[in-house]
């Protein structure tokens, strides 16, 4: 059994963003060599997330209206009084903010809709996700 | 340390439902022969995911009820311009798509009331499981 | 690779409370001798949860509110019919009873603000978590 460990770096442009990582993961599975396993995708801040989804641009428009339905921004939060952030970090609560991904004959078991985002709830940041390969 | 993977064929028949996996995750865990590790179980659909909970009819006729609350089949959503599921996939989002747990001499760590439901959200259909097991 | 797994025993005092256990696990992380990894932390009970965030008194107590918000305690549940805790049960759903975090040469990866909480749902009780770690 092999282990592998990588940053992903990410520039985010807008408080709310979902950026597809998904080809950045696959080059990192390839460098790793190794074939079989798991793989875990890991956000190192409190107020990003990753999931799981479709790479359609309207359902991720969706995705901001309803988790704004849900965490509004503009709600009364004691948080905000030392960081306007809270709906950012109780976003990020409720989606959470790491993945672990099947690795199969050297390629991420995702099915055929399946892409990888990092969630950005705060931005815009330099945001860091680590992947984390254990397998052979 | 050994890795074992297989999959779990579900077939469900309403477009909401919850299926217990867990005694099929059990039966995978007994084929592999590794009694100590990790166990993942992911969905590889953008409109199901994976919790863990209490196999009881009421607690799951709530779950339906609250999330249609948080996450409305009749919602306005961009996405339902080309495929009429984008509750599906937000309901997706907010549950998650995988969980791990714990291996220990030969069981599956779970607690007495925990239970491993796949969560169907656009069904019916012909849904695949992954379960990885890395241990020894 | 190397497989370290041990318990870390928990009392709550409230009905919802988020415990910090930070440095539980990284003590246990300390006594595994594994440097390199991966840790897994999952709850073994169906009303509480694992989540990764800030540790600021505010903010803990504004996710206290929007969970309420989202899943009310004193909402209409067909489960309370047997046990009055039907909103733990859906919150703990919502929010997911594991995260799974990197070891890096000795020391969980987590960010500046990341801390690891116990989300208690349905206290005061007992609770056990389980902290797997596999790695080298």
């Amino acid at each position: 059994m092999e282990l592998f460990s990588d940053e992903i770096k990410i520039k985010t442009r807008k408080r709310v963003e979902l950026v597809n990582i998904t080809d950045r993961v696959k080059s990192l599975v390839k460098s790793s060599n190794i074939n079989d396993g798991i793989v875990n995708v890991f956000t190192r801040h409190t107020t990003s997330a990753i999931f799981i989804n479709e790479n359609e641009s309207r359902l991720l428009g969706d995705f901001e209206k309803i988790i704004e339905n849900l965490v509004p921004m503009g709600g009364s939060y004691g948080h905000n009084a030392i960081d306007n952030n809270a709906d950012s970090h109780l976003r990020a609560m409720i989606i959470g903010g790491s993945q672990s991904i099947p690795l199969i004959g050297g390629s991420l078991d995702l099915g055929t809709w399946q892409s990888i985002f990092f969630v950005e709830f705060d931005g815009p940041r330099s945001r860091r996700v680590r992947v984390t390969i254990i397998g052979k």
